[in-house]
């Protein structure tokens, strides 16, 4: 592990839970058996500069519902794992073999106990500001944004600039 | 009464209040007259892990509506009284008697003044950080997370640590 | 004028606007025209109480929506004056006619510039904390509490404190 | 450039940004594929005052929806570009060409980096006081009011006040 700002230049490829990173955690059940979740305009404008640079991008979440996952289609996203109850960690290696990534080009930000053992096991771990307390121990930088409030356009401006590709938009 | 972490590793039984509990509060009316309401991630993963330890859980609510049922039915609670306009109190009893609890082993989280004959009837009383003045009166423990926050999740947390029972996630 | 516990002890009818005091002036349209409000569990059960005391309740908005009217009726309120864009007053004043309130007996609580006229009709005019500045100068008790975060409760508390009422829950 | 009192009371054109701006960036994926956002009911009030005292309202916004350009027609707003990808200062250009405005006479207000090319090219830029870093630059005034919570609001009545329009309501 070197220098954080040289670390970060190394990233390919950036792994999300959703509940509490894309969104504050809240959740709220529709008569249809569905979820609405609020996502926010930051992270999404970040997200699609993200794809335009290049970086690959993977969605694991415990959570599910037909429109997180065509939220995320819309944005651009190829990979979407849903109602991940059986670990997370195995979706991130398969992930990581599938593309050919070594750890130190993983980022992976989540903010609860079920992202501990992704965040062991990447180069990268982050979460944001109100990530409970296991996270924030597994984490090597917490966004002083909270979930849902642009801790995902924290880290991916992050990464994007440490490769010079931010202020190309 | 003992000590706090003694007393809070012999509870049993959860027994919540919904809105300003698993909620900030807020309730919105909709067109097909049921009401939506905002859930937090955290709390879920938290009620989940009550569950798998073999906690009961129980949600005594003034409030109503077919999601609220089916949203704790989801996530494995088989016991919602609704619309307890009457006084909560007899729920909580029939519950208590029911599973032949004992009010040492309730634990009661409510945020408002309907809550308080409850919180008076439980060995462990408590509330979030945003109750009103005659609940945070009435509690033993006042969770620094606010309703809707992270506050059920927080009292969760507390009694699955005191049983020993967290760290085996 | 008097002392404030005093004058208080004589309201006999509330008049609430509706953006911004039961709500934290969201507004949220729908696909089948009618707008989605978030209101307070707080705030509702409040109102209760006060219908329970017997105090008159009026609505006054600019604003509109069948959810809104279907959400104070279901309240028990009787009387909701929407669209009211020809000025708020002379809704105000024509209710007052009708149950034969002096200004002294009516409590008048809005957040923004519409409502300064009825706030300068009534004896006791209150705000949120975060009305606009020319609410802030006409009101004469300011809650700590934010729309849609309890304002309307703690008015409505302190209403019924000073009649002797809160505590026959 | 000269005072900013001066200035301000030359605007004759508002042109404004959606997400971050009227929103607190919040987007709601909903089942017909519409988006959910929420609107502000101070910044609402100011907007219709603003239309009334004749000024031109226009919205930029590479975000998109039938609800986002509802809400404004219902408002009054008569200009609503949407899915603005290709760069939002074309749109800004002709609506300044066809109305015949000069830099001088124009507010800008946006919240992210596709805003700066606007605000830049105005006499008057000005931002939300969440606004991301390259526009907090290139703003010459920064609301203390965050986008969804009154920054709208606070721009709109600073014109109006200046124009000495703000007091006839």
């Amino acid at each position: 592990m070197g220098n954080f700002k040289e670390d970060i230049a190394l990233i390919e490829a950036l792994v999300f839970d959703v509940d509490g990173v894309f969104t504050d955690g809240g959740i709220t059940l529709m008569p249809d058996g569905d979820f609405l979740r609020q996502y926010n305009s930051k992270d999404c404008y970040a997200l699609g500069r993200a794809l335009q640079a290049g970086l690959k991008v993977c969605i694991i979440s415990r959570g599910w519902g037909g429109l997180m996952e065509e939220w995320f289609r819309t944005m651009g996203v190829e990979e979407v794992h849903m109602r991940c109850m059986d670990g997370k960690a195995k979706y991130l290696h398969r992930f990581m073999e599938r593309h050919g990534l070594r750890p130190e080009q993983v980022l992976y930000m989540g903010d609860d106990v079920p992202d501990v053992e992704c965040l062991e096991a990447v180069g990268m771990p982050v979460c944001p500001a109100d990530a409970v307390t296991e996270v924030l121990a597994a984490a090597r930088y917490v966004s002083q944004f909270e979930g849902g409030r642009g801790c995902v356009r924290d880290v991916v401006e992050q990464v994007l600039r440490a490769r010079g590709s931010w202020t190309d938009a």
